[in-house]
């Protein structure tokens, strides 16, 4: 049983580039895209969804969120929005309701933060853990990311948790050693906030320590990157050949020529800086050196508590000065390729076919009409 | 048939002040809130709708919105992102459009962009005509506005139409004569373009006839004022005693003080500068100077095509340094006093049972989470 999809005024496949098609249609067969191209020469088919002139865009990959954990940290953000300072200390808030919560409250937690997702367009999300901060909270929170996702990252190297206060290093050795051991089943990756600038994450010693420790036990590689300020983490990503380096806002000519010169892509988090009141991402000069640049929602209860990749969309065009067609691609292709995977983020044949409608005539609408939910993905009779 | 809603985890009335409720409940009678307490006084009620453990706030009061319209100019936003500078004169490409759609056209779009802002919690809405610029077409949209909404403003005085480039004075008194006999009995409000700094608008003569023959005509006043430069707007608008001067982005110390000692409300719509890259009005000290501040969308296919009320909030604490509570307040019972409503904005004993459902457990998460669609009009059966 395959499907025809017919109706689309504007289709952007990503293949080649972004990939206009006016006028479109499109055959997903089992799961996947059997066929593009103009509305007139679509071929029969076992159904057919009309979507009555609207946009179809590769669901957004969200490659970096942190969806699971407890306890709300609204009052935090307001304060912060009154003049207190983002560190990243007040991660220590949400790890203790974490750790106080029951894998359902969890699990229910996490579950509607991936259909509030996908109701916005989100098709791949990566989930990391980095609240539980114990060997055992850890691998639960992973446990239950897996449940939803392939995407999962350990992200035990978060924050120094506050029993560890001072001992950064033995903290270390528990996340490189039991933590690495028991979280490794479950995971796809490994992270680690690398940030001198902060008491409460790790340098680039101790950053290099987890990232080693991760690829050896078989994990792929990303770096929570020169957020706070230019530290080693963009480089020691680049030479440890991780799939991306994510947060990228503070950033010497050096770093940017490694990014360049490397394999991992740079993934902005916009949505981290409107929601700290901090300057944006310099994403033109990312762009014109060639680096391969993504959009992610950074979606967590302290820093960016949004989940809506359009909003980061709207963001990237406003504040960092990316066309509304880069910041597409960023948010679909450019989000693929920090999770390294070819099967999503594009619409050519033999892609998932995973497909987001956009209520408008033009992609263009994602970034022109900000805050309005009008991208949601297509749910396809017989998907999987 | 009265309903009891319930499962109120935290309810804002506006009702004095922000008038917070935790574990509320509240009576709907007849379309009208019959009872507001907590939830362990509630009275029986013939129905019972449970929210769950949600929040509840006033539906919001969008005072500023230009829905009658048709075409696209999302390419002209790409390219103003690219660059282009922002004057109104992109204004002329929406009158050609709407001149040239039936009737039909421009009322699916209307009430296409009436649901998109009732699904997102925007009960009230002020809707504007200004994309006809004919006595005809200005006559339509107003009749077509009305349909929908008893907020319906006459902006005859959007721009100088192309047919009378170099001839302002004359389209002034074709506004001031026919225009607005054949638009008054359609509207309750009349506005103006107050902006000697673009080509394309009124300066403060051309602006006072309009609004003097507005008012004669038993029209209530709204002024487009101070957008682009600090013009004569909003004194004018505080001397004529004007419901609202909108835009504010550009104050002198005597503007502050002529809105600080008259009765007009300064209605800030910093959707605006956002999507035209400008600097934001300075809202502290409008608050700081005891200035009532509305907030609205200005939504319209120009300047600021966005319909999302969260959204705007979002951008007044992040952007202008409004509390969330203030940022609330202006989007709700500011926007009634920017209309001179007393029945709506709030959530007291004979208000309109106009509720927008928060799904969070706090009214602070509209800025928490922007771009995320947390909030929609509760539909209560037997509303009206």
């Amino acid at each position: 049983m395959n499907t025809l999809v017919t109706g689309i005024a504007e289709l952007v496949t990503n293949d080649p580039s972004l990939g206009v098609v006016h006028d479109a249609a499109l055959v997903v067969d089992d799961g996947s895209v059997a066929w593009v191209g103009s509305a007139g020469d679509a071929p029969p088919a076992d159904r057919r969804t009309d979507l009555g002139g609207r946009t179809v865009v590769p669901g957004f990959v969200d490659s970096h969120a942190h969806l699971v954990f407890a306890g709300d940290r609204s009052a935090e953000f307001e304060a912060r929005m009154s003049g207190a300072r983002y560190d990243g200390g007040g991660i220590g808030t949400t790890v203790a309701a974490t750790r106080a919560a029951t894998d359902d409250e969890l699990r229910g937690r996490l579950r509607a933060l991936v259909a509030e997702m996908r109701a916005q367009g989100t098709t791949t999300v990566e989930v990391k853990s980095g609240y539980g901060l114990t060997v055992d909270d850890e691998a639960r929170c992973l446990r239950l990311a897996a449940e939803l996702t392939p995407e999962t990252t350990f992200l035990g190297a978060h924050v120094v948790p506050a029993e560890y206060a001072g001992r950064a290093d033995e903290y270390v050795a528990l996340v490189t050693g039991p933590m690495l051991a028991a979280c490794a089943p479950h995971a796809r990756w490994v992270d680690v906030f690398c940030e001198p600038a902060s008491a409460h994450a790790f340098d680039g010693d101790q950053a290099r320590a987890v990232l080693a420790a991760g690829r050896d036990a078989g994990l792929g590689l990303r770096v929570h990157a020169n957020q706070l300020s230019a530290g080693p983490g963009v480089q020691l990503a680049v030479e440890l050949g991780a799939a991306s380096a994510d947060h990228c806002t503070h950033l010497t000519a050096a770093d940017v020529d490694a990014l360049a010169a490397g394999t991992t892509v740079a993934t902005l988090l916009p949505g981290v800086e409107f929601s700290t009141r901090s300057p944006y991402p310099d994403a033109r000069r990312l762009l014109e050196a060639g680096v391969t640049v993504a959009l992610a929602t950074d979606c967590n209860p302290g820093s960016c508590f949004t989940s809506s990749m359009a909003f980061c969309i709207a963001l990237a065009v406003r504040e960092m000065r990316m066309t509304p067609a880069e910041a597409l691609w960023s948010a679909t292709a450019g989000g693929a390729a920090a999770l390294r995977r070819t099967d999503v983020g594009h619409l050519g044949v033999g892609a998932r076919a995973d497909l987001a409608v956009v209520d408008a005539p033009s992609f263009r609408h994602l970034a022109y009409r900000p805050g309005v939910p009008i991208v949601h993905a297509l749910e396809l009779a017989g998907r999987h």
